[in-house]
């Protein structure tokens, strides 16, 4: 596969206001500051880094509109409004080469239930097994070994890589995207003590993710105890997450890898949820609420609100808490002291 | 698949104690109260949302013997000891029919060892995998693209979801249930430092789940360094649980989402670990121990013990320290102006 | 699969210096002091657990050259330097009894492009995929149901226990071992802010393991967002872990359960970190540098750096802090009769 662009085809493709200098050939690749060659396109995404443009050799770099250096001998500047978005562009270009779409039509190794209903201009790859009376729409990619359960539903363009479960009665809007090892459907964990002994509630309802949703790697959604849990349009969740039965998160939030959100909990628009962040169960999150790394939260939180801790309290008495606990043995020094202090004036 | 009752049926599925009014239709399905319509069945399953219960247009209400409502123009309450437990046995009723126990017999894509013996009263679904040697018993249920390592053994009547692993030489008893993506007997994680380099230990013992074990989906059970890693009867994991070689858990635990235990720690009974919770190594937990959400335990506890935090403290310690912990800011300050009051009293 | 062993093997398996006593029978199995029989070799790996020899019914015991005591009748001690490290070299006899190398060759129902290279002297199991372009060394490994991806690599003699998913264009060393469930090469998570809108930013690098990388069951490694995540050689990595695209990890480092390394941070080399610890994105570690378990790290670590709590401070504070906050209902009573003390005196 030949990745080759001049740097008139890499202007056009990241949306360059202007072109500086000139690269010496063709560029090939992406490359960091520091590591990129003649042959790579870089970019200056973080103004922290902005001593690397001067001594990087790559052929081309994505710069800020107003970014006060010029480029070296055999060097371009692309100058463009956001560099980090404009190389996810070209990114995207290359991503299209590296995956292209596989071909419509499904693998002699998979295994498609009679009732099933896969369009034609979907891909299902081998070894893949698809349930009884399961939708896929069209434009579709099921990468190898993956499972759609029974009754459940594909949107058009969802794209599977390989080994992901959508279990039965599970429905997919249109483009969602699904790491591999990703678990759509498992039952919720419900239990009840019954005669001291552990009983299984019936966990009969299913999951919904709505367009655009992304779930990553080995990250487990499970379905309703009854009704559905749903997760809402263009919402992204990171690898190794757990959201549990009847949790409804709403559009466009960033779940970051490892949280749990346990059952019944709803968040609105908008929220952004730290790395091993742990939320509980039954809560309320308004629109735009963000929780810091390794949160622990116990209460409901209005809309933009920000916590932070175990448990969470607002980000800034968070922070200030953080700095006080550190001065503890000066405190306990002071204390002691007043004592001594008060003690000798008494004597 | 229809699923239509009638009042009297749900009464006798429900074990209701009394009926009062009566709903316009049959019933088809089950929602909260908020969300029911006349078609559906919902319950009052907590106090607190018994101002839900007035405003519902659910068909029918599981409510307590002793609720103080009244049924509202057609609809009936059913009057139960427990109306979460009555729900669940209502849902059972549906998850038989959304999950009908399928056929026996072997799926022409499985791969199945000539040693193994596979019960003819179990289903063995599409591309399975079972080793050599693998035993696996009556009324086994085996969903899609499982895998039962050499002389693993299923007991009775279990249920594997699509895309479980049980590892070689590990043993179930009957009726568990395992989530898709779970991972029973992987290596345990043992290495010895040797000339600078870490050297593998060999991992040679195997996962033993008595009956009753329920793990949830992309969980990991490590076996043993050598001996077993043993889940006690009627033990709940639920999904992305760690397990660490040479563990052992009692039985009637709760083991709560992204859960890890290190090695060689032990649990007794009736244990309920919370979400994100870690227990180091090598620990002993008598009965009935709870440990609070992301609790990070470094410590043996006696039976009925309740720890919380990090590192944990008995629950009631740690609340103390979080409610002095955020009164910090005030101390300081009295601190600060206790000093000032001295130095002007010395002055 | 029979396994005996006299004492005299034994203490060549083992590298004995010495053999005292002499059991009455061959030795089968292994099995901790406590639970040992007459068949069993035990082992004194840990001195606190010295006073199980003597009570001990193990018919061979691995104890250090100057361990105090004696065997028992009919029980035979093996003197060696490292007892846990000398049952590990015995442990590797028994492994590679159960489970034997497999026989080269491809599985009749495994799915291999025609562009892949699997090396004659390679095992694939049954179900595998293998995609275009990959290349599967001599002596790999690849037990049932293996996904490898589009032009990726296996190095010599890597071990892929059954389930694991090595993406498109992702690099194995030699005798790398992966358990079941792990995704190396899934997407990394990187999303933009576009007119509101999530938009995902391509992830077109890809996931190097270096020589004799282990990775835990259902780990995630992210492809890079272009160029290489990568593993440094002979580093183990347990299960349930989160590594984020572009994260380098140095050689020889453990990175225990659950852990998540966000992206774009570099570990040295022989970098220990505990369970349930995350470590932010952006950040530079130092060789040596140690994490406690449930660490939260948000800040660049220097060499031999051993960190603690969240967010994390040097070892040695954090303890302090820790024996401090559980203070400080005594530190409140002491401000508390201060203050009192001042009153009164001022009166």
């Amino acid at each position: 596969m030949t990745t080759s662009f001049t740097i008139a085809e890499l202007a056009a493709l990241t949306g360059a206001e202007a072109v500086e200098g000139a690269c010496a050939g063709p560029v090939t690749g992406v490359a960091a500051l520091a590591e990129a060659t003649s042959a790579d396109l870089s970019f200056l995404g973080n103004a922290k880094y902005a001593d690397g443009v001067a001594v990087s050799r790559a052929g081309a770099i994505l710069v800020p509109v107003a970014f006060a250096g010029k480029p070296a001998a055999g060097q371009a500047f692309l100058r463009v409004a956001n560099p980090s978005y404009a190389l996810a562009l070209f990114c995207g270009v290359l991503e299209a080469r590296l995956w292209p779409r596989p071909p419509a039509g499904i693998h002699a190794t998979a295994v498609v239930a009679a009732s099933a209903k896969v369009d034609p201009a979907a891909h299902v790859g081998p070894l893949c097994v698809i349930g009884e009376g399961a939708i896929v729409a069209a434009g579709a990619v099921l990468e190898a070994r993956c499972h759609v359960g029974a009754r459940a539903s594909l949107g058009a363009d969802c794209w599977l890589k390989p080994g992901v479960v959508v279990g039965d009665y599970c429905v997919l809007g249109a483009r969602c995207r699904i790491q591999s090892g990703a678990v759509i459907g498992s039952d919720g964990f419900g239990y009840e003590p019954v005669n001291g002994e552990i009983r299984r509630i019936p966990q009969i309802g299913n999951v919904v993710l709505e367009d655009d949703v992304e779930v990553g790697a080995n990250s487990t959604l499970d379905r309703a105890r009854f009704s559905q849990t749903v997760v809402g349009r263009g919402t992204k969740i990171d690898n190794l997450v757990q959201i549990a039965h009847n949790v409804r998160i709403g559009r466009q939030c960033l779940i970051t890898a490892q949280v749990g959100i346990a059952g019944s909990t709803t968040l609105g628009d908008h929220c952004v949820l730290g790395g091993q962040s742990g939320v509980a169960g039954h809560l309320t999150l308004g629109d735009r609420v963000k929780l810091g790394a390794q949160t622990g939260l116990f209460e409901d939180v209005p809309a933009d609100g920000f916590m932070n801790g175990t448990p969470a309290v607002p980000f800034g008495l968070e922070r200030r808490l953080v700095v006080l606990s550190r001065r503890l043995p000066d405190l306990f020094k002071k204390v002691d002291s007043l004592t001594a202090s008060l003690d000798s004036a008494r004597r």
